[in-house]
């Protein structure tokens, strides 16, 4: 699980130089995509898309320290997660991601393995969702690592779900299951303090694989997007969870000028998050609210769609939509109303 | 010159968190191109391109201490230069830039006076080029400033250009002049040094004003395609020069399976360069050819097209195209021949 660089072969990255290196990261890279005309080596790629497809544009930039700690995450995993929380965005839109760039800024205390390992994640993520890989930049850093992605997707106009789209008594649903990946880090995050010798504890991640997957490797809900058109059910809004569900749930009415009611006892959880959030004395439903980094679609659907949507497997109604003037409602287990904040990640505020 | 923090009146980012910092450099953007359906605020910029249309799509990212040094450079003037980059790779192509998005990274040292600098110069970059930004990310960095920026772009699918093109007897031409950037910032280098009080001579930029520009304030060569398509030239191969001429045409050689003969006494070369290299006792041809961040294009036409390029104010023939086996041929003033070598800028190298 802990990567330790000591163990490996280190080429270091200025016998390729920054041209030597592009070619060997991106070496043997297949275009798969027909959209895709030309890929990386040129001043620009080339797409092409087929008339009445829109085309979905979406960026992220991971910074070390910020978003990622080297101590526990393995690279492999890093490029994997940097590719699919893109995806997931171009998902969030209904649509579908096709394209990549990759920008990485490195220091000198990577080598060309450790990049052979990042661009593994990446290339593994690609072609696992069938997105190609098509150009980028590799740049020198003075400190860490950062890694820059913008992925590009495609739509039918009519298919595209923004987050305004909401109406009133359109029931809400999110996928899955949240909190896991916070609770994830928590266990990362402790694990990291008992490596540093700061504590008398023994690591132990068993029976908690699943909180470590949804931290270190986390899915995009392809799955959902693509049963939701099997049974021909368009959200009316939809957005991607990444900074916590209370925070997205503000983003949908703010946008679509609605309020909500939603229920604490619907919230999905799953039991390795419940144990572990007992183990760390920490507020269950908190941390389902705020945890962030799910990346799991929240949608709102009409209420017509009411008894499919509520047989349909990995998708739960947790409320539904209201006037704006009724704000947004939590309904806690004991019947008590609270009025929902974000407290999601948002690390530029103190 | 010198940007000065001190004098400002300094918001904290904090006070705006991130979300609030994304409205407040966003407010008021328009949105110009009919390509763009929906810019900021979803998980994706909604785009779309009339049939036929192909889309280029070009990214960087620029790291404080590597790309740009921020003792000398002004940040609406290094916003404006992160922008007309990207501009320059899609002009390269032949194409023309529509949208942009925008990723910065910033340390606490950064207000939000100076977020609007930056920002500023990007957006009068995108109105001068009629560009809309249409997404991006705003994260802290634990270090210095990341600007990431990806342009997506337009051109009809039998104009563009590619880099692989060049034919044996094509005239090797380029735009403007070359050096003149890379002695603006030798020029600041040294002043930098001036004001750290290490040597005894005053700062004097009189007479060299137009180096500072081509190195702070570069502009892409929209002219240059435009008066192309007006005069009927279809280059055969085209890149924009940013890591030095040698470089450039090594890439172009290369992928077109071609050799080249290029003429040093026809190098356009501005009278403030040449000024600049003798009082800084360096070789004048070496600066032209390696220098880099230039941003002029680089370019083959057919030999047939001689005359009508010949007489193009700001179009310099410097060469012709020969069979690869002939290699890559600088032909001094007295007539000596030497192989061309890139030594341009490769910071990924030692």
């Amino acid at each position: 699980m802990i990567y330790n660089m000591t163990d490996k072969i280190r080429t270091e990255i200025s016998t390729l130089g920054e041209f030597g290196l592009i070619d060997h990261l991106t070496e043997g890279i297949e275009l798969r995509a027909p959209s895709t005309k030309r890929g990386v080596g040129d001043d620009a790629a080339v797409l092409e898309y087929p008339a009445g497809r829109q085309v979905l544009v979406t960026t992220d930039l991971l910074m070390e320290g910020i978003h990622f700690d080297l101590t526990y995450t393995p690279l492999k995993h890093l490029g994997y997660k940097a590719a699919v929380v893109n995806f997931s965005d171009i998902y969030a839109m209904n649509g579908t991601p096709r394209q990549i760039t990759v920008s990485i800024a490195l220091s000198k205390r990577f080598s060309v393995e450790d990049m052979d390992e990042l661009y593994g994640g990446i290339r593994l993520a690609c072609r696992t969702y069938g997105v190609d890989i098509v150009g980028g930049d590799t740049t020198p850093s003075l400190t860490g690592l950062a890694i820059s992605i913008t992925c590009v997707g495609e739509a039918e106009k009519d298919d595209i779900v923004y987050r305004d789209g909401a109406k009133e008594n359109d029931l809400v649903c999110v996928s899955g299951d949240l909190g896991a990946a916070y609770m994830g880090l928590q266990l990362l995050e402790r694990e990291k303090v008992v490596l540093k010798g700061e504590k008398d504890v023994q690591p132990d991640f068993a029976g908690k694989e699943y909180l470590l997957e949804r931290q270190l490797r986390p899915e995009a809900r392809r799955d959902i997007i693509e049963k939701l058109a099997t049974a021909g059910i368009r959200p009316t809004a939809m957005m991607d969870i990444s900074d916590g569900l209370s925070s997205e749930l503000m983003h949908i009415c703010k946008q679509s000028r609605a309020g909500c009611r939603v229920y604490e006892k619907e919230i999905p959880i799953d039991y390795q998050t419940a144990v572990m959030a007992e183990e760390f004395n920490m507020n269950l439903t908190t941390c389902a609210l705020n945890g962030g980094e799910d990346y799991e679609l929240l949608f709102t659907v009409p209420i017509a769609d009411h008894e499919t949507i509520a047989e349909m497997e990995g998708i739960r109604v947790i409320g539904y939509i209201t006037k704006p003037e009724l704000g947004l409602a939590l309904i806690t287990r004991d019947g008590q109303e609270f009025e929902l904040k974000a407290q999601g990640w948002n690390p530029l505020s103190e």
